[in-house]
């Protein structure tokens, strides 16, 4: 994208309202306005384009991001690190081991003391069923009332980086996915997109990929199946969620129980594994109480019950059903593929391979959208910060 | 603040003798002289008000921060990197366990090898009576060795995040509290302050929020007056310390068996749990030696000894024995309050609540301290760098 | 150095073709062309010269470093963040516990994953025979594979922070001290240097300094002699190397079986412990097996045989045979020093006290050497750059 392109860009950004955006959190996508998806993803293209051209998007001289992570997270983790970089901020991570938040310390508490010259908290915590997305709202009435309270000079926004709900950074992610490879969001319309369960020999993969797919899939008028075997149902909340949207932006939402009519003439497919919604509670009790052998069996049992489903793969086969066998494949990495990082797994390996460097693309908009999540959060004008960055033109290595 | 009022507190800063911070540390408050006790709070206000007009306050383009925590710590790892961060220095933490430190090097190279392009080194050693404090000196010396032998480019400042004599990023943040509560540091002339112990169903807690306390309290012409049950005295050198301030500042350093004469009439009240010396000693010793069993009882019999004083609580009834039953209660958190993080801790709940915004502003004084020990310890001109920083006024964020 | 001869030596800079450093990374430094072991020396001169004169050399507005360690690290890691941090770029270490590196996930994926913002990627990688490079080649491959797809938008550079085979940073750092010593890199030649082991009363040392520096000072026409004895032989394909160095640059390359011969009038004297090959090796196997019982047993061999070996120590008797009694003692630190982190080591105490700012000074060269090298894989045109971060004398610090 050149200057010009990215100009008009920006001139249309700044004709969408992203007022309720400022010193607020993204924690779900469904609490977003049309406006606010679709200038998050404008953000982060042109924050990626400012990149392409060396030019420097450093609106921070100075300021801290904090991350916490509640499991473990490598592209999560360097996407937010990019991101926080790439505005000027810099990281701490909250190690909640070498802290003392165990110590019987309120989340109100800790909330605000790591806050005091902090703009942004990202936050995974995708363990516990009925917990993450919980914990974020707890963390951001806290900092919301310690800035009110004058605790905070500024109140830090809140990313999601993966609760037990949604992955808004993963999803809108492969929103700009598709945009790209679609021509543009208003070119999803109609299009049929398969979320679909597939067999994986892993245990206690969460729900909130699928989960945020349907959530914001039909949001672009799209026809989303959903397709998963019995007993892996996702949270009935969010189901209501994409029935609802389907309802009011045009589009369908449906379900299948098997990967064949899912995958029929779909132009997109996002075959993927995650738990079954009874084990992934039955996990939060047991992990809460620390039962070591009840989780052990729990595991066990899963693993067997996974294991009536290894034939939900995306095979060349089940390839060839979708529009002129051309679907494009999606995942959110890392990919279970059969023969490559287990024996049998979600995804053939030649299928996987075809669509590799598509989905590293994918998975390479994350930094910016997290950039974006952030800077419309932060700025009252995005639009006008951006220009400003444009005619300043600062450059970003001095080449 | 406006301008302004910046401006006339940076004039009055530069009338202030602090050359000997420079190339210097900051490890006890009373190595300090008045001048450089009263610059450092200036200086962490004026950083303040600087970030509160947006102006950025970075100093260094590029420069290493290091931390060295030797046990947990949340509010004064985030205090340290903000500050940091607020000058322009990038954090790097010398994790013990992933160094090669253990392996029989000497503190002195160790020391040097980590500083060869490092402004700042902030270490947090509390754990052991008698050790932290002269792990602090022995890093001082090793960098000003280096430093003088041409190894070290230049000096870095050590900040005592908290040892096992002093906690002086704490205590003067809690002194720039006491200035923004009463009207400034001359006020503090005459005013009594409890610090008392209080009851806590933990263990090993440390003594130098106590010690640093009478240490510096007692400089402000305070009356200062310590309470603990007997067996929970703290280092005789610090009582020294605090004896001679009140003779040669005015206003009395005395010393009570309960917290009601601590209390009566009071005007601030600082009730907080501490180890008993001894214990605090023989904890030294089993830990050295890697006797867990000998902790394991040593921890049952100072939780036992603790349980006689339950009672030492600041309680409702008792606040109501302060002057005009109003005193500002202080508390380093996080505090044990009872029913909330324990079931009978130091602090009643209500009591804790009313003074809550209070105790966070008074956290939040930290990272603007620490700004400052590391502002005055590298620049021969504080004034005049400050003063360039309001007349160049470069954005904080490009707001 | 001052301005003048900074720009003396830019102008020498700016005869050396260093344009196939550029998007390539610095693995073994026999890979390196003589002009570009010559500019990366001098870019590391001219860049430490610059801080001394408070120019910043920020040429990064931003952008992420990724450090990777696979074992301790102490003054490498320092080192590393130093030289990243004086470029302008934030360091982010991948950790390998923390990530979902072990699920599978291939390291090409890994590679891409964090590399969507990344300049430069630092790997340590010393632990297994036939690993540590084998893995920097496959991240190497990952890394350009994704750039020349498309995913990456910049090829990030890796830096060798010690691998199975060579210790670049350490060798280059060594080398820049012996400019330093002997008045000039055209003044190594003919300058004998003793490459010796010496005992140790540890395990498992990695063969990459010993072979780094025969691998690297043959090239200088140096005389150099490598002394260990039976059975603690380097790897054969680094031998050659040396050997063929030795023909091509003049100087030589000898063996001999004990510290005596090697030091007989040498110049320069590394007297360092490294493990037998033959143990490494086996040590590999065993790790991969996870066969603690065996590596204990291996342990307790390995030291047992070192024992056999307690004589091959530093002394000053032996130090006196040197030339003139006068011998540069050099050593990667940390070293066991008989008396003083050991009972019997590789170097007497009062050998390594007279040297010891010597070495310290040594070690200061490794941020430089770093810096150095990733500037010259980022710029086309590095000699123009550093001329520009002169003449426009940005200070580092705002003095």
């Amino acid at each position: 994208m050149d200057k010009n392109s990215i100009l008009k860009n920006i001139d249309s950004l700044s004709q969408k309202n992203t007022s309720a955006m400022v010193d607020n959190d993204f924690l779900l996508t469904w609490d977003k306005s049309e406006d606010e998806i679709a200038a998050t993803l404008q953000t982060a293209e042109i924050l990626r384009a400012l990149r392409q051209n060396n030019i420097s998007s450093r609106l921070f001289e100075t300021g801290l991001a904090i991350s916490i992570f509640r499991d473990q997270s490598t592209r999560t983790r360097f996407s937010f690190t990019s991101a926080c970089n790439l505005l000027g901020l810099a990281i701490q991570e909250l190690d909640e081991e070498k802290s003392q938040v165990a110590h019987g310390e309120t989340v109100r508490e800790t909330a605000n003391m790591i806050s005091f010259l902090t703009e942004v908290i990202g936050i995974r915590d995708d363990i516990y069923i009925g917990e993450g997305h919980t914990y974020m709202k707890e963390v951001a009435r806290a900092v919301s009332q310690g800035h009110r309270e004058g605790v905070l000079p500024q109140r830090p926004t809140l990313v999601n980086l993966q609760c037990d709900i949604d992955h808004p950074t993963q999803t809108m992610s492969d929103a700009l996915h598709l945009t790209h490879s679609f021509g543009g969001l208003e070119h999803l319309k109609g299009k049929k997109i398969a979320m679909s369960w597939a067999y994986s020999p892993s245990y206690g993969k969460p729900l909130s990929v699928p989960q945020g797919i349907i959530g914001l899939m039909t949001r672009f008028g799209m026809d989303v199946v959903l397709a998963h075997p019995e007993g892996y149902s996702l949270m009935p909340e969010v189901m209501e969620v994409a029935q609802a949207n389907s309802a009011k932006y045009g589009g369908s939402f449906s379900q299948v129980t098997n990967m064949a009519d899912a995958f029929k003439d779909a132009d997109i497919v996002y075959p993927k594994s995650w738990a079954p919604f009874s084990v992934m509670e039955e996990r939060t009790r047991l992990l809460q109480e620390g039962d070591r052998k009840g989780l052990q069996t729990l595991e066990k049992r899963c693993l067997e019950i996974n294991k009536n489903h290894v034939d939900w793969e995306c095979t060349e086969k089940l390839m060839k059903t979708t529009r002129q066998g051309q679907a494009l494949y999606m995942h959110c990495l890392p990919a279970d593929i059969s023969g490559v990082s287990c024996e049998s797994g979600e995804v053939e390996a030649s299928v996987f391979e075809r669509y590799r460097v598509a989905q590293y693309n994918q998975a390479g908009y994350k930094p910016y959208i997290i950039a974006a999540m952030i800077l419309l959060s932060k700025f009252e004008n995005p639009a006008d910060k951006l220009s400003e960055l444009v005619h300043n033109a600062r450059p970003r290595v001095f080449l």
